[in-house]
């Protein structure tokens, strides 16, 4: 249970870290920042989202609760740089898309007197940094605890108690082969799709002919491309298999226009059309 | 110049021959429906949208203006049947969303007294028939006209002006050959993705974790399964084209992420970033 008189760190003060320490401060929660940019710790304090950070790590000291919102290969790196100054016994968690591979890799470094409890808020927007931060975010977002069978329930509560505070709408637990086969499919596979769309032609007059349909499909090709190709490539095996799968799909309805097999697309379009009408329950 | 004394009539009254019928009657013009389904005619009758309407092309005689808002096959042997009931001089035009095709076959077979001016709203809904007609789905859509070098300035105007009546976002004009192909891009191929990401998987689970990714890629995959096919095949050659240069451009990010190519995926997606900015203007 997290309770008032902890101290929470969050490390990484951008649109997730920066939603956070919103969400929790605005709960009545004690929330302290790190970012290496003084502008995100200076943005934050002037939101007055935060008691006090720093681009020193030594602020970490002491707190209940550490929240990584840092980029995977960050997270991991500031984990083995920082780690001595946790406190024994706090718990650290974390935003990261992709799990299995951060799992093992903070669990192998990480003191004995540290629980990792991961986590996942599956929130975002098109746009980077704490000035786009907004805790409103969750209230329509899912948040998946990823346990491993070390994790004592004590942790898994506290992450479950931390998505209570920040309002998500579902807040669930996935295996971390589960989370990432999942993530793999339903955001990585659409990101994928969304960022070929809009490579396959250079055609600027497409713009004004643009209705709905391709608008929905390329929202998300405003990508953040620092990011995403790690994310793609902590969850490279699943990524693979998805592409192809969809790929084959392609292909399949493809054979079935080339060969005037009108039965098999009417066939294709009832399933999706049924299959789609279940998201808008 | 369309003027409020001319009769106009529309064949087919479902969810855009409806939204035609409640534009134009609302705007204070004379309009007249057929449909086959006596349902349709009696609802288009009880919303003030029609004058008077029917399931006998008999309606059609003296109208200066005839509409088919029928599917695509279905337009051509109406024609086929019915012209003889056209008045001479009268303007036919449509609302089919493929054009090369369409056009060569009412040429072949229509009245040299009548002249058919090809056009596209680009508008529609994930449901069909006229119960969910709504005419201010026009005021967000573009209105495209499809001439050949044999049409007259005056089809043409009158395309126009319809458009403007109906209050059309944008009016534009482009030859069958490129409405062909940016439909082919723009709407075929954008239905066919969400169509085969549908396909590719039956995991019911899903909806529980899906986010806003997911379910704008989707949108589309509620498809009217019975109109689809038919339009994909009346632009079959281009929509394999582009079928195929999307799934190479898939299978070109697929080689940088299995090659572990960062820099590759982060290029895709600054250029798939920039470009969609462009969207959002």
């Amino acid at each position: 249970m997290i309770t008032r008189d902890m101290k929470i760190t969050i490390a990484g003060l951008g649109l997730l870290g920066g939603s956070y320490a919103q969400g929790l401060s605005e709960a009545g929660y004690q929330v302290y920042g790190i970012d290496r940019d003084p502008d995100a710790v200076a943005y934050a304090l002037e939101k007055g989202w935060i008691k006090a950070g720093s681009t020193d790590p030594e602020i970490v000291r002491d707190s209940d609760i550490v929240i990584s919102a840092l980029y995977p290969q960050t997270f991991i790196q500031w984990v083995r740089d920082c780690q001595h100054l946790f406190a024994s016994g706090c718990i650290l968690t974390d935003v990261t898309g992709v799990k299995r591979n951060v799992i093992r890799e903070i669990n192998a470094v990480l003191r004995p007197d540290v629980e990792y409890i991961a986590a996942h808020p599956m929130a975002g927007r098109e746009f980077k940094g704490i000035r786009y931060a907004d805790s409103s975010l969750f209230r329509q977002a899912n948040y998946i605890i990823v346990p491993t069978p070390q994790n004592t329930a004590k942790a898994i509560d506290t992450a479950r108690n931390l998505a209570e505070i920040l309002q998500f709408r579902y807040i669930g637990e996935l295996s971390p082969e589960d989370h990432d086969r999942m993530i793999g499919f339903l955001s990585q596979l659409t990101h994928v799709i969304a960022v070929a769309l809009m490579n396959v032609t250079e055609n600027p007059d497409l713009v004004k002919y643009t209705g709905d349909s391709f608008r929905d499909l390329t929202r998300i090709a405003n990508i953040n491309a620092d990011l995403w190709p790690e994310l793609f490539l902590q969850n490279k095996d699943y990524l693979l298999k998805e592409i192809d799968l969809f790929v084959s799909e392609m292909n399949e309805f493809r054979a079935m226009l080339a060969e005037d097999n009108t039965e098999g697309m009417k066939e294709k379009m009832i399933i999706s059309a049924q299959r789609r009408k279940a998201f808008d329950k």
